[in-house]
């Protein structure tokens, strides 16, 4: 069994219950890159828990086809703290390099504080630098519209559901199986239409990641609202993008994670 | 709004609750391949609920950046039946191709019914042969340890856990926050361990969907045993692949989708 601890850390919240707010501090999930090199050779970079890394990776060459024999194995070596995995192993790489992602980026590309891990986001996303405000009732209203629509959520628990919402309805809601899939709907609508989405929130039924996170800044979206837990990883790049985060919407109840100056009587 | 209706399809399943048990008809969300081709050639194949598609490719091409101009695309075309998408736009193919998946498997590779949306999964996923049989209520027991050790899920709302069991426990348990990297480090344990998956079962916290039960299938694992529902196209390959498959796993309630033949007193 691993430990737990490594795989969590503190985040200061403001949580919002009913007209009462209070600064807390809450675990949050820590979510990290973490890129596999073979036999020297950049070859995948993926986000994960900071946990039990040596197996994920070789999981995840075996999954791959890469490794069909742990004797393929000559040494693992890792490199915690900057997320970095070498293997070397016996296997020529013969799976054409085409297959996999790789666009780690290199903390010497200075974006920032570097929490980008693909350097084709780190290009995309900009610092959003909307005005838009919300009141804390808002966004409980459009966390009840989203559940009201959720139907397909309802009625197969397979899903994850979203939404573009303003001025009190939701504009345009998306479901699909994957997480990424429901944004990038939302935003090929906004896209496809002409939407201003500095002037809208997205209203998500799923985790926050970072990923989740990145997309919403590539849209330019001032606010980010979800049923569920941010990671914290998502969190530092919604600092850096100024991205509003509200997690654990549920009734009157609400944690706000950052860029609380637009939730209005919250900052 | 979208249709539901068609992102939902039924399914038949053995329902155990108890001692007792019934065959009903469920519905299970529909997971589907969807291949985009830009000006003509192959460029990415995801899967998805297969509604608002036009939006999706545009929202993924606009957050990979492909795309930043509605001006920039000529035509979209849709081949609903065969998830197909091809896209023409005014814009010069410059990012570099190996930025991007692209492993589609064509039906004419004529792997069984040709569910499989990747050439390699398709080649490293065996069938599973196991004769390996439990018990309702040993399925119930593992769900439950499951449950127990799931500390940082409950911490944190962010992560899915997962674990090998057989005889009564839990013999090594994974969590993370990305559903696939759960079933890659149960893979990599068990590699480096020589562990004999074929008389282990999985239990798994997050939605079944096709790219876990190819992993399940590829680790030769002969029974999944899941808190939440999996995909019809999970399904389609548990059914190909000789995997038995269980959702909605509750205290003493539990729905069996396929092969049934190996859980005691249910076929």
């Amino acid at each position: 069994m691993s430990s737990h601890l490594a795989s969590t850390t503190e985040t200061q919240v403001i949580k919002i219950i009913g007209t009462d707010k209070e600064v807390v501090n809450e675990l949050v999930a820590i979510e990290k890159a973490l890129t596999v090199f073979i036999n020297g050779k950049e070859f995948a970079t993926m986000v994960c828990t900071p946990t039990q890394e040596r197996e994920l990776v070789i999981g995840f060459l075996c999954s791959e086809g890469i490794i069909e024999d742990p004797d393929q194995i000559k040494k693992i070596t890792l490199d915690k703290r900057e997320g970095l995995v070498w293997v070397e192993t016996t296997v020529e790489q013969t799976l054409s390099e085409d297959l996999f992602l790789k666009r780690y980026l290199t903390s010497c590309c200075g974006k920032g504080k570097s929490a980008f891990y693909f350097a084709n986001d780190a290009r995309l996303a900009q610092k959003v630098e909307s005005r838009h405000t919300i009141t804390a009732q808002e966004v409980s209203h459009y966390i009840n519209l989203l559940e009201d629509n959720s139907e397909l959520f309802h009625l197969t628990g397979g899903v994850h559901g979203g939404a573009l919402a303003s001025q009190g309805s939701l504009d345009y809601c998306a479901v699909d199986i994957g997480r990424h899939n429901v944004l990038d709907k939302l935003y090929g609508h906004a896209f496809l239409n002409g939407t201003d989405i500095s002037q809208k929130v997205i209203v998500f039924s799923g985790r926050i990641s970072s990923e989740i996170l990145i997309k919403a800044a590539k849209m330019g979206c001032p606010i980010l609202i979800g049923v569920s837990a941010p990671t914290d990883l998502a969190l530092k790049l919604a600092e850096e993008l100024g991205v509003t985060v509200l997690g654990f919407v549920r009734e009157n109840r609400m944690n706000v994670y950052t860029h609380s100056e637009r939730i209005i009587g919250c900052s």
